[in-house]
């Protein structure tokens, strides 16, 4: 009897926006892993620690900052590797993903290496591209709109067909992009339709209309762009210039 | 002191996906609301049965079933004056939403004739997109993959312009135009790509590859297209055309 694999949908920062089935099998499970920086803290494990008892047997994946955006492979070699020891000693297995484990997660890089050879399951989670149009209190899409997401690395060529072809739009790991998306959308005529978000869900979550988000970006923070008139911007009572209004009275 | 209404994402259909904050509030909320068909049971309502009392004030928004793409304005009218009766009272209510309240839903019909009046907090779920993506055993969208949501009932032409452009593709809300693109799919050569799911995360839950899938399909299916050289699938150990194998065992 091998342990099974769970890749756990952790959410985007508030450890209340886990779901019932996450927080069972995570207590359940006897080894947590989760990607971790070499310096400081690893962010789903804080969302989850809550939630950790002394019991149980925590694998930090460390992957260094600098390379996140392009995973050393064999980090995930290693990892696999022991935790396949794991596995085959019949133990199971949570690894804490942020948000969902299939929406941009590094999870891929260990299910692809053990998902073939153990039980696996996936315990898909709240992602940060929902929370971010609560937290912004507008519908990301509606009735028939198409919904495009959009990593802010690819190139600015790319990105603007995307936007032209899209009515909303989530443009996600902004980061060290920022000033260089936040141009384009200027030159494309979108900033006034565009909303900042970054740290979302937690205590420390800014939301702010793009023209007034300034300076550098994390690496989780996301724009959400509202366009075309077959969106549903058009049909909500505020206009989409107010949405500086709805932002500071949420600061308030 | 008005009471507050609040979306609550109750995800996909397995009760065990609500996060624990929708749970919370729903249990705190003395009404609650949700959509209804003229005929049959409430599927939001269905997903959280297990977690209502009797103490609590049930209102169902009928909205006909023959009308749910195009849902009359005037039900939400009513639902809206209603409801505002018993927030002015002073009274929270719980709208229970499928999926995320703000990716495709209903909600926003009612949330667009309230918002500006009562406190309103949106509390974002785990959508069936997301939900699909785990039960296929299949990331959705990874690195910098350009990830496209679009709605079954758009035209071909617009269909087949989304695909062109999109690395990983979910079409939802298939239901009677499954046929139709199912045969686009052909045509563009990406049925050995595709997975088609239905229920998904219920008892009666249905995946299966596409070429597979036959018949008609209900509202709430949807199909996972995987595509583009850039994509995921040229990554993990089994190749697409063993989604098949994948699902067996599934099935079994």
């Amino acid at each position: 009897m091998t342990g099974t694999l769970y890749g756990l949908g952790v959410g985007p920062g508030d450890p209340e926006l886990l779901t019932l089935k996450a927080l069972r099998l995570l207590r359940a499970c006897p080894v947590v892993a989760y990607p971790a920086p070499d310096t400081g803290q690893s962010f789903a494990r804080s969302i989850a620690s809550g939630y950790l008892s002394a019991e149980q047997t925590e694998y930090p994946i460390v992957v260094p900052m600098r390379i996140e955006r392009f995973p050393a492979q064999d980090i995930y070699d290693v990892a696999a590797r022991d935790l396949s020891r794991v596995l085959q000693d019949g133990q199971d297995v949570a690894v804490l993903c942020e948000g969902d484990p299939f929406f941009y997660g590094s999870f891929m890089y260990l299910y692809e290496r053990l998902a073939g050879r153990f039980p696996c399951e996936i315990v898909p989670g709240v992602s940060s591209v929902m929370a971010g149009a609560a937290a912004l209190g507008r519908p990301l899409a509606a009735r028939n709109d198409v919904l495009t997401v959009i990593p802010g690395p690819l190139p600015d060529s790319e990105i603007s067909d995307r936007l032209a072809a899209a009515d909303a739009v989530a443009i996600i790991k902004i980061g060290r992009h920022f000033k260089r998306i936040r141009t384009l959308l200027e030159r494309e005529g979108l900033t006034g339709s565009a909303g900042y978000l970054e740290r979302i869900s937690l205590a420390q979550e800014r939301i702010l209309p793009l023209a007034e988000a300034e300076g550098s970006a994390p690496y989780f923070s996301m724009i959400l762009v509202y366009k075309g008139a077959e969106n549903w911007i058009t049909n909500l009572p505020v206009e989409s210039s107010q949405i500086a209004a709805n932002v500071s009275e949420r600061a308030s």
